[in-house]
């Protein structure tokens, strides 16, 4: 049994960061940056990209949130990545981690580590990264899943539990966990995975609305306005092609009738 | 009181452009490197991208222009940059600055500063950069603008002043000067701040114009091209998603009629 | 005299792409990077974007082909990329190199040169590229080619002779030599170089095709399959800024009839 949740909430979340415009600091792949940075200022939010280790405490001390994404990363990024997320906590910013890849090498496992102990607010990730970060995984085939999100339910309560983070594990189903029982986020499109970076996408938009919200609502809210986006886009598209500009376009059009007709939010029932 | 100057000079500027092909090296941010490249190829020039210390100098030879973008500035690139502008100074390439950020860090402030010492041809940047650069501001929010143009107009006159270069102060007017009276640019759409690395794309496709005029005629050229573009590409868009596509086959499509349809330069009278 | 191969080996091999889903990692340009992850998706592979010295050797060995890409090489890559394809030759992963901008600089040619010697399956490149690359040509005009893909032929073939290597060189027409007469590909549009990194993409999806065909075929299938997309792309476009868009759709859409429709191989006769 489960009770849905009415999505009022999110809608009201989505109108505070239209009128609070928040600032995002995105330090984020570089497949990923320019879709997320446009991904942003159609939500309503402010994108600003700047991964320099001499600048990153100056972002993080002007910008509303942070994200960080491991997609592309290299030594000189990493050192960065750890500075920020540092400074994001003395200066309390809230801070979401994308661990992109988790698994797929050593290297890239370890700075995921690393950075999921800096306690970030939300950590967002397919069921392999998710499963890998918590310790429990092989690893993915390269970024992509080879796990459903629904293997990897347990894997994000016990990396919750383990790091304070809410953790939203993404796929055809969507799971969002602060250690206890997942609630359900059903929205998005099949064509969604066949475009590159929208999951980084949708981590920037968590991190736009941990700006006003906490973090568990936060990503709940994102996971539901970004997937009945991506509804409401791939109704329009007939391939992946155009997917990301119509994605753009839906979140710069969304309303509480499409939000409504997209997504649902499904909370466990108690007991 | 202002006087209209005819677009005939810029229509003749940008079949000059199509006709010659100027190649256009662009150091520029990882957000804006596609979609600059896409805007010059639309607009009928070549586009080169190459950051490496090695080789930027002798893709400054080869260049016709050169544009600068420190939009996602790392210590690498920085010597790069000025290795690039020390070059073309050398060599008598014109180039173009694009400060992104100016005011947002220090680091960034910085590095702007030094390259504006280094004689570009032309500095465009929103509001609060121009006020950054010039030392009369107090920095933007990450890569927005908090000021409108208009109220940058004394610190564009400073800054092309002081650098000697042609300065571009944009936003929903746009302003050019070159020490004296900025003559104002009246193109672009509202969507326009919307969508990522379209101002950097404009500064790319100013360079491409001081390949073929000199550098206030190439601002000027280059504001109104591109700004009617902008306001032809958004006729046909219902949100910011496929509007640099929509610019792109603007460009592609400009004609003297849509040019004449979209912009409009105002040089104010003398007196 | 020349006989016209069948399509439908191209076709079976694109079916092989789609099930078999290929893994391809990419040492790419941060141009290309988005529009190559997005046309690896479209055709039915898996991109996996890492470049860190740390992580290439994982990468590559999990992947089922690489693509090396020199477009925005820097010294850090340099090194990875030569990591990346001494690996690939190791544990026998079929790889492409993209000698992008090949003759533009001597830091450029140099390092292609370096690639070449290292084994590559496919090199593709532009006729100045390839020019370059075989000790020919004096370079292009930053990454754009001066000459005419016919003019390469011959290097082309010299190339191939001494790396081992099949050749593709691409242009209105495209040539594929194993160091025999070359074959001729006639697919694409003319607006297809009016955008940028879709030669990057197509090398991405040459390396899809190694992972399920021998170099010369996969190369092959690749110009065929890209090709007909951009045809079909095209014809749906006003100008070049919807056309990444349209090839993604077209290669997700893509038919036995599209495939037929659009692209004709040619292998000379023998004698």
């Amino acid at each position: 049994m489960s009770v849905h949740l009415p999505l009022a909430d999110v809608w009201s979340a989505l109108e505070e960061v239209r009128a609070r415009r928040p600032l995002v600091h995105n330090i984020t792949s570089y497949v990923a940056m320019a879709i997320s940075a446009n991904t942003l200022l159609a939500l309503g939010a402010s994108p600003a990209m700047a991964h320099a280790a001499e600048e990153v405490e100056d972002f993080v001390a002007t910008a509303d949130a942070l994200v960080i994404n491991i997609g592309t990363l290299s030594s000189d990024w990493s050192v960065a990545m750890r500075k920020a997320a540092t400074h994001a906590g003395e200066v309390g910013k809230p801070w979401v981690l994308d661990p992109v890849g988790c698994g797929a090498s050593a290297y890239r496992t370890h700075a995921a580590v690393a950075l999921a102990a800096l306690a970030p607010d939300v950590i967002r990730g397919n069921a392999s990264e998710i499963l890998s970060l918590a310790g429990e995984g092989s690893g993915g085939k390269g970024v992509e899943s080879l796990s459903n999100a629904e293997e990897a339910r347990g894997a994000a309560m016990a990396l919750a539990k383990r790091t304070g983070a809410v953790v939203a594990v993404t796929g055809a189903v969507d799971y969002v966990t602060g250690g206890g029982k997942p609630i359900a986020v059903r929205a998005g499109h099949a064509l969604m995975p066949l475009s590159t970076a929208l999951g980084c996408s949708l981590s920037a938009v968590i991190a736009a609305f941990t700006a006003v919200r906490p973090p568990r609502e936060a990503a709940l809210a994102a996971l539901a306005v970004f997937g009945a986006a991506g509804s409401a886009a791939a109704a329009r598209c007939r391939g992946p092609g155009h997917l990301p500009a119509e994605i753009c376009d839906a979140l710069h059009l969304m309303t509480p009738e499409t939000l409504g007709q997209y997504a649902r939010i499904e909370v466990p029932a108690a007991g």
